[in-house]
Parts: structure tokens; C-alpha cells; sequence
């Protein structure tokens, strides 16, 4: 049993994995500003164990658990600002996302704790016209702030690593989505499988950003965490990289027709302007972590949004009864 | 003439660059928070032209001349929070670098300005091993969070100019000396050259962190604004990277004995633990500013450090008569 720490755990992913760590029998600690998360999301987890705080001051908080302090093993830094509203608020983004990092690489020198990071696979560099795959090694090149405040995160676990050798490892997902993943206009947070079924449900028309034909690499969120338990797990401690992924690119027009297909009828496509900084091509090979630490996806994209909307009938049959 | 802001102009190598801009008939204005920058520095300037606030909040900032607002052409960003106390306080680091980079593009972006922005050429990788000079293109390898802030800073200006084509340009400097340069103890801020030169003109011991063989490429403050002038009025605007050096390495013991040597009599050193993060050996090529805008720099190492120490025995001479 070990003691951990989810930043961000009341959050789409965050929640997901705070549940798979206390059915494991471990105690997990939830810290969440509550900005995008949901109290309804940590029904599993008794109230002394939530912290509703900003992450850039989670090295001043007292952790307790019975009036004794909380010493973490494992820290799960999930917190972050969304890329989406990184160019609106980039100061925000900062804030969150590069003070965030320093506070929690300064909680884990405090604990002797080991961190893991998800950061973004949006780094890398992507060539529009290239086929393949994308690895950790390609090189940097951020369109945002977000990207930007993302591998500055990264480099800061590096040199914590190296000064205070503060053990890390560091993960970048690819796009993630699954059930409790929610649309949050105020944070400009619009997931691309959240909106559309949201959408398609609603049975409301949807915006596509460019002409659709740019590729994502989506992973179910049951997959995702796996992933982040098997970084803990391994013996990865010197903030290496490891693209969490599925290897599969799929269309947002794709995405579009699957998630309308699955739920039974469409609505109306309106295309508008490309995003700026958009990403065009998403496929990230995960042979790394596979080799390293064992991960390998088991949801296809076809399971992963029935899932998802199997989970959100269930909610409204359940909301009308 | 044009409308120039100069933000840490209050500061060694700001006020060196407000003179220059001043002599050649420019409208200066100076934004400093004065946290390592002197008054006594800015003689030349009305003091209506100087804005005593944080880099990070500058685009909120009404500059006004005679009462009508002030459009800026050209913004030299120097503020900056320094390498030295980046590991002692990462969040202030993070607040003035990544924070005050981001405040000034947004002026510049409202102002339509042209940016040169002054980074840091310990982000790229040196290879203590290697012979050679290190150009713009070696691999990034920050290994303090200052480093990680001003490479952060870099691709900030290079997302500014793609999404919103704000016009930047950026130099690295090497290790800047000259007249004016301070030791400031509470921001940890210790210049080698004028740490020795202030040490051995008090007839005080000097402390060299390891063993003294590390190397710097010492640029003389005067040659460092050249390159700051010319990459402004280069046509250079999509924030493109350029070293300002000499192409010259000094070992530390070196620098240490030219100070003793010109002063006229040597003082102890005490060698220490070398520094955490510190950087082993320094060569930079100027070859890209040379070939792009002219950059050269004219001062040898002994012509920089006879100035500033002639230019103290002056003061001194002043004060004490």
C-alpha cells in the first residue's frame, strides 16, 4: 500500500485513476482546484482525503490523515491548464502548468516521493506530409504556450532529477477521452469526443475547426491510466519520456462519423477556420513504454465510445427516473 | 528616431544600451522594477521617461509622453530575474522570465512593435569534453529553471510571430562584463569579473565554485549592445536565434589572475564545491550575427577589464576627493 497524491484527481483522467489506485488498496490524497473538476467524480473518496487548492502551492499545504502528516510515496501530477485556452490566458497557463510542476517537484523532494508527469504529446514536432510514426525523440516544436509551459515542465523534473535527484518519469498522452470527460466552455476546455457526443446526443449540430481531414491519436482513458500506473511502477526514475498512445490516427470527420454512428443519427457539420496552432497529424508510436514498462493499449476506438455513451444513457436514464 | 522601450534598462547592460539609443537621437523609455537596477544609471534621462514597475504586468501599462500615449517601434526586453538565484527561488524565476516575456509580446503585439529579446546562451548543450565553438543549433540542454525559462521565453517570441506575426528577433549572450556591473547578494546575482574586480580592489579574498578550469566566453558590455542595435535593425523578425560572443574561452582561474594582474596585486581564493547546474565550458560562435548583421565585438578581455577598473578608480577618486 502506498500513500499518493493525484493532483488534478477530480478531473476527467485524474478521477479515473484515483479510482484504480484505492481499488488497488492504496490511500490516495486528491488535490483540485475545482476549476474543470467535479466533487461527483471522487464518490469513492472520503472528504478528509480532498484538498481544494491551486497546485502552485501544493509544497505549503499540510497533508494530514487522522491529525498525522501524510508522507507521499507516489505524486500523480495531472493538474494542468487546458492547451485550448493557453493563447487566451497564457499567463494563466504559466501559473498553473510551470509554477505547478516546480510546487509539486518541490512536494516530492519534501517526501522523497516519486512524481509521475503527464505532459503533452503535442511537443513533438509533426510533419503534415509525413506518414509513420512519431517517437520521444522527434524534435521539439510547440505551437502554444501550453506546448511551451509542457516541455519547460519537463525540463524542470530533468533538473530536478539531476540537482536533488528528485525521481520522475514523464509521460505524454495522446488525446485522451472516455467517460466523465466534460465540455467546459468557460476554460475554452472543448475535448473533440466530448463535444461530438455531447452534440450528437443533444441532437445539435457540430464545429469543426479546418476541414476535419486533421488526424488525432485517441486513447481510452482506461488505457491512459495503465499507462501512468505502469510509469509509477517501473523502475524509470531520471524524468525519461514515454509517449502514452495508440498508434492509430483517426480523422476528426472520422471521429465525427463513428460517434454518430454509434449513437444512431446525425446532425449538421459546420467547418469553420482552422485553430491556430492546430495540430494536423497525430500518431504516436508507444514502443517505448511497451518496451519499458509493458503498456499496451486494449480499447479500439469503436469500444471506447460505446463505452462512453453507454455510460452517459445510463446517467440520463437515471437523471428521468 | 524612434520610439524605444527598454525593459531592465535601469540595469547593467540595459543602461549601456539606453545611452547608445540616446546618443543616436531615439525617444528611450525605461521600464525597471529597480529589484537590480540603480537610478544613478539613467542620469541622461528625464524622469518622466522612466516606468518603475514589474516586466510582467507591461502591457497594462499606459506610456504616455507630454500626455499622449507613446507607440513604441522598437522594445529591447533585457529584464530579467537572474541565473543565479533560479534554483534559491524557481517561482520568481518563472514569474519575471516566462511571465514578463509573455506581457512583453503582448505589447508588442499591440504597439506593432519589433522585439529583441536577450536570452541565454547556457540553454544549449556543452559538451566539456569537446573542443570547438558551440553554435545556435547544438541541442537544447537547460539544466537550471532560468535556462528552461528563457529557452521557454524563445519559443514564446517564435509562437507570437507565427500566430500573431509580432516581429522578434533573439540573441544569446555570452557572460557580459563591464562599468556598472554590481554584486547584488540578495538576488544571489555574483558576476565573475565584477565580483573579482570589486574582491581584489577591496584587498578581499575571492571564492572560484570547483577548480577553476571551467571556461567563460567573456563579452565586453559595450560589443554585447552592438549586437543588441544591430539585430534590431537587422530585417531578422521571426525570432530567430543569434550568439553575441567573443569566440574566445577564459578559464576562471584566468579571468581571476587578468583582474589580480591589472589591479596590481593578488588576494587569496578559496576553491569551493562547484556550483550545482553551472556550466564547464564556454565557446561561442558569433559567425551567424557576423554573416547576418555585421555583429563583430571590438574589445579584448584586458581592454574590458582596464576600463572598469579604470572607470572605479575614477569613481573612487570622485568620492574620496
Amino acid at each position: 500500500m502506498s500513500n499518493c497524491l493525484v493532483t488534478g484527481g477530480a478531473g476527467f483522467v485524474g478521477s479515473h485513476l484515483v479510482e484504480e489506485l484505492a481499488n488497488n488498496g492504496n490511500n490516495v490524497v486528491v488535490l483540485d482546484n475545482f476549476s474543470n473538476g467535479h466533487m461527483k467524480n471522487l464518490s469513492s473518496l472520503h472528504d478528509s482525503n480532498i484538498y481544494r487548492w491551486d497546485v502552485q502551492i501544493c509544497h505549503e499545504i499540510d497533508f494530514k490523515h487522522r491529525g498525522k502528516d501524510i508522507i507521499f510515496d507516489q505524486i500523480y501530477h495531472l493538474a494542468t491548464a487546458p492547451r485550448s485556452s493557453s493563447l487566451v490566458n497564457p499567463f494563466q497557463d504559466i501559473e498553473t502548468n510551470c509554477k505547478g510542476m516546480i510546487a509539486v517537484l518541490e512536494l516530492a523532494r519534501k517526501h522523497n516521493a516519486k512524481v509521475v508527469f503527464t505532459s503533452n504529446s503535442g511537443i513533438a514536432y509533426n510533419n503534415p506530409k509525413a506518414s509513420g510514426s512519431i517517437h520521444e525523440f522527434a524534435p521539439n516544436n510547440p505551437t502554444t504556450p501550453y506546448d511551451t509551459d509542457k516541455l519547460a515542465s519537463e525540463y524542470y523534473c530533468k533538473i530536478y532529477h539531476n540537482i536533488y535527484g528528485v525521481k520522475s518519469c514523464i509521460v505524454r498522452f495522446a488525446t485522451v477521452y472516455g467517460e466523465r470527460q466534460v465540455v467546459n466552455e468557460a476554460l475554452n476546455w472543448r475535448p473533440l469526443v466530448a463535444t461530438f457526443v455531447k452534440n450528437v446526443m443533444n441532437h445539435e449540430g457540430v464545429i469543426i475547426n479546418g476541414d476535419g481531414e486533421q488526424t488525432r491519436d485517441l486513447i481510452y482513458v482506461k488505457d491512459a491510466v495503465q499507462g501512468v500506473v505502469k510509469a509509477m511502477e517501473s523502475d524509470v526514475n531520471n524524468a525519461d519520456i514515454f509517449l502514452l498512445s495508440t498508434n492509430t490516427e483517426t480523422s476528426v470527420n472520422k471521429v465525427y462519423s463513428t460517434v454518430a454512428k454509434t449513437i444512431g443519427h446525425f446532425t449538421p457539420i459546420d467547418y469553420t477556420e482552422p485553430l491556430p496552432g492546430d495540430i494536423k497529424r497525430m500518431r504516436y508510436s508507444y514502443e517505448k513504454a511497451h518496451k519499458t514498462f509493458g503498456f499496451e493499449p486494449k480499447y479500439t476506438l469503436n469500444d471506447g465510445i460505446e463505452r462512453m455513451i453507454k455510460f452517459l444513457r445510463a446517467q440520463t436514464e437515471y437523471t428521468n427516473s
